[in-house]
């Protein structure tokens, strides 16, 4: 089985920096499923019909506090049935907004075994995770036919578009934490490259050794730092540049940008 | 096994037409899912892993004529390699756009068995398909890894939000057509409300058998016909008035919509 894509010819590659720079640290496979999942509501959930044919349909679901996806499931549900049957399934979360590109979405499977829970209180949980993520869970938690589910995860595979992607354990994706940055990070993007184009050429010049940048853009930021675009007079090329810590809370991002721009500044100023 | 949601207390009734009338058709559970299918061209796809654990991953797709869902897929894909050893497979189309509560999207489950298209011709046909569905598929065709597969369907679960919902076989599936009038509906909903509501309030009055109506709206339109909201002094109805015949392009749905409006006018016109 082949390692990489059985490409007929290699693309031009993108010029290497001209100084060497240490890349930023990014979000783990772990992480990022754990993001993912925390940002949205609604999967496809794969489960075994009786004849062993696999079978997927729509659902909406919750987190426990481990990542571990919440389902309320009537009755009158295919998956229902099978998940009484047998409780093996996987639950694929993708990103909303994909944009023209279907396979530039990012996307999770979370591979494991469906369980209800055992005893009031791991009900209770189960209940509050899921009303807390779909704003129409009250309105059947009195209707007799629907039932909680957890999935407990057992392996997680991670592609987050073209190129990225790695596996992880069911331990590691519960150990993860989903980043308190993500819902902030579309104005960041938008705010950086709208009144801050100096500062990402500074870092992409100082930071990513690109010292003869002509232009840079932000195409993404999370907890760990920034992805820069950057085009030089060698081509085109990009380059991950780190935080000095991770972000820890929602609105933490502004900070570390603007220590980030500061210590780029000061790596390029003239010593002596 | 019950037929129905077991709830507590029945909401009240929506009030009844007052002078009896034939509600209009709708799209079947075949066409409503070949819609579906023919107006995305990403789904997830459920397959079987080596230790017949489901498993789900996001796939783009094209379409054959009969509705086949084609893949275009790496050796690199797990899913890929689960039906190399079995095809049985389901594939997921949701629609794209269902507003913040996830149940309420129409989706799609196709259970059949994948296949390598047998022949040149059958590849031809297929790689065609697959190109005009995925904006990108040209960039992979010459990738050595990648291979197309068609997803022959043998049965349907359709589900159209709340309420509404129904099985059909793959043979109903491949005989249906998709509504050439659906890339138009979103547009021309906007316009009825804005537009024409005097015309979809004697819509509701003559031909809906809401005499009483005191203001009705457009919530769907297809091939068939309008479904209405409707109010009147007993509360708040909702009904379908069908087209004298199916629109069979996608322009058709003015012309079928002044007819419409027109046999309303003539039905509460004073007769002698």
């Amino acid at each position: 089985m082949p390692l990489d894509h059985d490409v007929p010819e290699e693309p031009a590659p993108a010029p290497p920096p001209l100084r060497a720079a240490e890349p930023g640290a990014r979000r783990s496979a772990a992480e990022e499923a754990r993001t993912l999942v925390a940002g949205r509501n609604v999967g496809t959930l794969a489960t075994l019909s009786a004849d062993g044919h696999p079978w997927g349909s729509l659902v909406a679901y919750g987190t426990l506090h481990d990542g571990a996806p919440v389902l309320f499931v009537s009755r009158l549900a295919e998956h229902r049935r099978n998940l009484d049957r047998d409780g093996r399934a996987s639950l694929v979360v993708a990103q909303a907004d994909s944009g023209s590109d279907p396979l530039a979405a990012g996307r999770v499977t979370l591979a494991g075994v469906a369980e209800r829970p055992a005893g009031e209180r791991a009900a209770a949980a189960a209940r509050e995770a899921y009303a807390a993520a779909v704003p129409t869970a009250r309105m059947y938690e009195s209707f007799g036919d629907f039932a909680l589910w957890v999935l407990w995860v057992q392996r997680i595979r991670w592609v987050g578009g073209y190129g990225r992607m790695d596996s992880a354990s069911g331990d590691a994706y519960a150990a993860a934490e989903p980043d308190p940055t993500a819902a902030a990070a579309p104005g960041a993007i938008a705010h950086l490259n709208d009144d801050h184009a100096d500062a990402l050429l500074t870092m992409a010049r100082a930071l990513a050794g690109h010292t003869d940048a002509t232009a840079a853009t932000c195409t993404g930021i999370d907890r760990y730092g920034l992805d820069l675009a950057i085009a030089t007079p060698r081509g085109h090329a990009s380059a991950r540049v780190g935080y000095a810590e991770p972000v820890s809370a929602p609105g933490g991002l502004r900070a570390a940008t603007v220590e980030l721009a500061r210590r780029a500044r000061a790596a390029l100023a003239p010593t002596g």
